[in-house]
């Protein structure tokens, strides 16, 4: 008997809450625990699944780790959508970057310990599909930066390493921002905006404010 | 019979040689495979020991990692006593501190990348005496940065939360800055130094300049 065309999509979004129920529960499971001392028993446990059902959803570990990595990704790359749709002169995308980016730190604080600390733990193609999208958020940040130095908003920096700085002084906050602490996401990100784009800025308009300056790019 | 008063010294000495060579061969494995998968017959097989030999010297896995936190730690605060101790403007202390901070990273990868990944497996006294001391460290930041703000040198930041900023942007560079890399530790500490001092200085007074101010401290 041919199912109707809705009871495919239904079952399969179903099936798609619970494996996103299940990496948001072994998330949190890896990051109390550390991936390579958490078993495949404990995961179980945790999701209230046995060994069977818990590889329908997932499929190994590995992938697992691999999901919650993506999951990570996913908000951080959705948030820089966001900030290049939105457009606007260099120091207002910084500025918007910190604050999507600060936002997922806190939002997914299991998620991103798990990112930062078990990385190395991908092996292959999945390794190398994080290195990539990694590499194209870093990429993001860095080419706000050079626009900044092409239209004379910034001074003369190097784009790399800056964005190094940048990306530290934000995903480092890790350790410290949680959901219900005494900081928000938005109460970091204003002053941690307020000294890079002050760090950053041509002498002459000291300040992070968004006064556009006539477009002098480099060639 | 009795020993020779040298003896017991030039033993212990040898000990001790033996025991930091043991600290920096496990650091290495401990950062390429993770503290909790490496095993003690691993550890044993790096640095060629019986494990009767590797108890000997160390005594146990867990006091290895603590031995080497303590190693990052022990540069660490040696590198702040030097800051200290040279004294100068809040600006220029934040320099030679990112110096001092940026040097240990560069020289010791291994064991700061353990420091920076394990740091949650110590547990008990180890756990809380890596907490004192991580602790006193962040003090010395925060200290520069209140007598920066005392002192008219630093706009009115909140001391704490620009330690964390600063500490994010300098500790996360254990990611890329490696020994025989294309950046130094100074070639990274300067640009670093400038964004942030250009990012934290009370705005009549730009750039990093260590232009003393009268001492004009708030009560």
């Amino acid at each position: 008997m041919r199912e109707e065309p809705g009871e495919d999509s239904r079952r399969n979004s179903k099936r798609e809450l619970r494996r996103q129920a299940i990496i948001d529960t072994s998330a949190h499971v890896f990051a109390q625990r550390g991936y390579h001392a958490t078993g495949v028993m404990e995961l179980c446990a945790a999701n209230d699944l046995g060994k069977g059902a818990l590889y329908y959803y997932i499929g190994s570990k590995e992938e697992l780790l691999a999901a919650i990595h993506d999951r990570v990704m996913d908000e951080v790359m959705l948030g820089a959508d966001r900030v290049a749709e939105a457009g606007g002169p260099p120091s207002a995308q910084l500025a918007r970057l910190g604050e999507e980016l600060l936002d997922v730190i806190h939002r997914y604080p299991d998620h991103v310990w798990v990112f930062l600390h078990e990385f190395p733990a991908l092996t292959g193609g999945r390794a190398e599909q994080f290195r990539r999208r990694r590499r194209e958020y870093e990429g993001r940040v860095e080419a706000v930066l050079r626009a900044g130095v092409d239209s004379g908003e910034f001074r003369d920096i190097d784009p790399w390493l800056t964005a190094r700085a940048w990306l530290g002084m934000h995903n480092y906050t890790y350790l410290w921002l949680k959901p219900g602490g005494r900081l928000s996401a938005r109460s970091v990100a204003k002053p941690f905006a307020d000294i890079f784009m002050r760090g950053i800025s041509t002498p002459t308009k000291p300040g992070p404010a968004g006064v556009k300056a006539p477009s002098s790019r480099r060639r």
